[in-house]
C-alpha cells in the first residue's frame, strides 16, 4: 500500500514539468512569445540541451552492470508489439507499414529522458534514475534508429510513385511550386522536408543530395540506398550522436576506471541542466501552437489513448514477468511504459508526414491524461 | 601564495561559463540560430530563466544574518563613483548626465548573479557565494532601479525638447514614420521604444500610454511624472519584482522559521537552474550579432575597460579598508568588483539609446578580458 507521503512525493516530481509546460503554453497564448522565438528555444533543446543531457546521461552508466533482465523485457515488449503489428498489416486490407510505424511509436515509445528519470526516481528512488538510463541508451542505439530507418522506407516508395506519375503525366502542380531541376530531385527522394523549425532542416535545405542518388531514388528504393538515406538523415540527429559518443565513453571509462575531467563534466552540465525545464516548455509552446487539442478524431485518438496507456504497459508487465522480473524492478518497468508520448515521435511524424495529427494528439492528450494515469499505475502497483 | 590546484579551481569554474558563451557564438556564426531565434531564447532568460534564478537566490538568502560590513563596503563604493562623477559633470563643460550613468554602470555593475557566483564559489568557497547574493539584493531593490530613473530622466528631458522642436517646425519625418496620434503621444513620452527583444517590448508596445499623462510630458518632465514614468517601467521588468518578492519572502521565512514547500522550489528551480547557461549562450549570440568587437572607438574603449577593471575594484578596495574589511572578505570585494560588466547594463543603454555602443564593447571586450584579469586579481590578492 502507498503511503499519502510517498504519494505526495511523486505529485512533487511530477508538478514542476507541468509547471514548466504550463508557463510555455501560457507564453503562446498570452502572446508572450512569437512562434519563432519558440522555435528559437525548440531549436536550442533539440541542438544543445537534449543531446548533452543524453550524452550526460549515458556517459555516466555503467554498461558493464546493466540490468540484463530488465533490458530484455524491455526489447521484448517493443519487439513483440512490432512483430504483432508486422503481422496484422500482412493480414488485414487496413494494415500499412504507416499504421505499424505510427502504433509501434504511439506504444512503446515514451518519455523517458525528460520525464521518466524525475517521476520514476521521484516513485522508487535512484535506482529506477539508472534503469531509466538504460532504456534511454536502447532508444537512441536502436530504436529510434528503426524508426527513422522505415520512416525513410516509406518516403522513398512515396518518392517512386511520385515519380512515376511525373513521368505519365507533366506535372505542372509540382514545377509551379518548386524552382529549379535540384529542388525537384531533392523533393523526390525527400519529398517530406518542411521548414518546422527542426533540427536538421537548415542542414537539409543547403545540401541538396547529388544527382547520381536521386536517378537511383527514380529507378526503384532499393533497399541498399534507402539504408543510405536513413544513415545520413540519423547521421544529422545529433541527440544520436551524443548517445553513440556517451555509449563509446562509458565503455572506455567504465572498463578502465577514468572519469570526464570536471572542466569538461561542468561544461557539459551548464547547458544540458537547461534540457528537463525547457524541453517540458517547448511541450507546452506546442500545445498552445496546435489548433485543436484532438486533431484526429475521437475514436483515433482513443486508440491511440489505449495503445501508449493500456497495450504499452500491458505487454511491458507481460515481457518482465516472463523474464523474470518482480518487486520494484517490475513496477518501474510498466510506470515507464505508460509515460506519455514523446515528442520526438511527432517531431518524426511531422517531418515525414505520417499520422501527424495523431502523433500530435499523442503528445496533447497523453501529456494531460498521464498525470492521473501514471499516479493511478502507481496506486495500483502498490496495493 | 595560491596553488596551481586552486588555481585550476578557478579555471574549471570559469570554463564553462566560457563554453556556453561560444557555443552561442558559433551558433550564430554558423548560421544555426536566426537572430529572431536567439531573441526567443534572450526573451526567455529576461522573461523567466533570470527572474526565478534572482528569486531563488534572494528567498534562500537570510537577510537577518547578511555581512553588514560587507555590504556598507559595496555601498560606499557606489556611491563614491556617483558623487565624483555627479561633481565632474557639474564641474567640466564635458560632463553630462548620459557620461554619469554609463561611466557609473561600467565602474559599478558587474555580472555578479551569473560570473560572480560560480567564480567566487570556486574561488574563496561557499561563503562567497551568499556574499554575492548580498550584492545581488542591492543592486536590484537599489542601484539598477536608480539606474532606470535616471534612463526616465534624460527621456523624459528629450522628449521635451523634442515637443518643442516639433511645435516650433510641422515634423513631416516623424509623422510619415509613425501612424495615428496615440503612436506619436506615446513615442513624445518614451522616445525609445525600439523592438529589440527585450522583455518588455511586447507589453509595452500594447499598452500605449493614457493621454493625460502624454500631455504631462508635452509640459514639462517635472520630477513626479519622471518619478511615476520609472516606477512603471520598473513594474515591468521581471527581475525586479523576483528581487522584490525574494527579499518579502526572505524577511518572512527567517523570522518565522519556515521554508518555500519543495513542491514550488522544484518549479521555480527546473527553470532557474538553466539560468546560466542560458544567459552565457546569450552573451554569446550577441557578441556574434554585433558587426564590431570594439564598436565604440579605441580610447573610449580604454576608459571603459579602465572603469571596469581599475576603478571600480580600485575603489571598492578602498571602501573595504575604510570598513574595516580584510582576508578573504576584502578579496571576495575586490575580485567581485573586477567581474566583466552586466549584460543587463547594455539592455538598458541600447534601449534607452544612450551610449549603446560603449556598453556593447564593455561586455564583449570586458568578458574576453576578464578571464585572465579575473585571475591575475586572484594571484595578486592571494600574494
Amino acid at each position: 500500500m502507498i503511503s499519502k507521503s510517498s504519494l505526495y512525493h511523486v505529485v512533487e516530481a511530477m508538478a514542476p514539468l507541468y509547471v514548466a509546460m504550463g508557463l510555455g503554453y501560457a507564453s503562446v497564448r498570452f502572446r508572450a512569445f512569437t512562434p519563432e522565438q519558440c522555435a528559437g528555444i525548440n531549436h536550442f533543446v533539440a541542438l544543445f540541451a537534449m543531446p548533452l543531457l543524453i550524452f550526460r546521461m549515458i556517459s555516466s552508466n555503467d554498461p558493464y552492470a546493466m540490468n540484463l533482465r530488465f533490458i530484455a523485457a524491455d526489447t521484448i515488449q517493443k519487439a513483440a508489439i512490432l512483430a504483432a503489428l508486422a503481422l496484422w498489416a500482412r493480414l488485414s486490407a487496413r494494415g500499412s507499414l504507416a499504421w505499424v510505424v505510427t502504433l509501434f511509436s504511439l506504444a512503446t515509445l515514451p518519455n523517458t529522458i525528460i520525464m521518466g528519470v524525475p517521476i520514476l526516481r521521484g516513485m522508487y528512488g535512484s535506482m529506477s534514475g539508472t534503469l531509466m538510463v538504460q532504456i534511454v541508451v536502447l532508444q537512441f542505439a536502436f530504436w529510434y534508429v528503426l524508426v527513422v530507418f522505415l520512416f525513410e522506407y516509406m518516403a522513398a516508395q512515396r518518392a517512386l510513385v511520385a515519380k512515376q506519375q511525373q513521368a505519365a503525366a507533366p506535372a505542372a502542380v509540382v514545377l509551379t511550386v518548386l524552382d529549379g531541376d535540384q529542388q525537384i530531385n531533392a523533393s523526390a527522394v525527400v519529398p517530406v522536408t518542411e521548414g518546422d523549425g527542426d533540427a536538421d532542416t537548415n542542414t537539409e535545405a543547403a545540401m541538396p543530395p547529388p544527382p547520381a542518388e536521386a536517378e537511383a531514388a527514380m529507378a526503384a528504393p532499393s533497399a541498399k540506398l534507402i539504408l543510405l538515406m536513413a544513415a545520413k538523415k540519423i547521421l544529422k540527429i545529433p541527440s544520436i550522436h551524443a548517445s553513440m559518443l556517451g555509449l563509446v565513453w562509458s565503455f572506455i571509462a567504465y572498463r578502465e576506471g577514468i572519469k570526464l575531467p570536471t572542466i569538461i563534466d561542468d561544461s557539459v552540465a551548464i547547458i544540458s541542466v537547461s534540457a528537463t525545464g525547457l524541453a517540458t516548455f517547448s511541450v507546452g509552446t506546442f500545445m498552445a501552437q496546435q489548433s485543436r487539442f484532438i486533431s484526429c478524431g475521437y475514436s483515433v485518438a482513443s486508440l491511440a489513448m489505449a495503445m501508449r496507456f493500456l497495450v504499452g504497459p500491458a505487454v511491458m508487465a507481460a515481457s518482465s514477468l516472463a523474464v523474470g522480473l518482480h518487486g520494484d524492478l517490475l513496477h518501474v518497468g510498466i510506470v515507464q511504459a505508460a509515460l506519455p508520448l514523446a515528442v520526438i515521435s511527432f517531431v518524426y511524424a511531422k517531418e515525414y508526414n505520417v499520422h501527424p495529427e495523431i502523433m500530435s494528439t499523442g503528445v496533447i492528450v497523453g501529456t494531460f491524461a498521464s498525470f492521473p494515469i501514471t499516479i493511478i499505475y502507481y496506486i495500483l502497483l502498490g496495493l
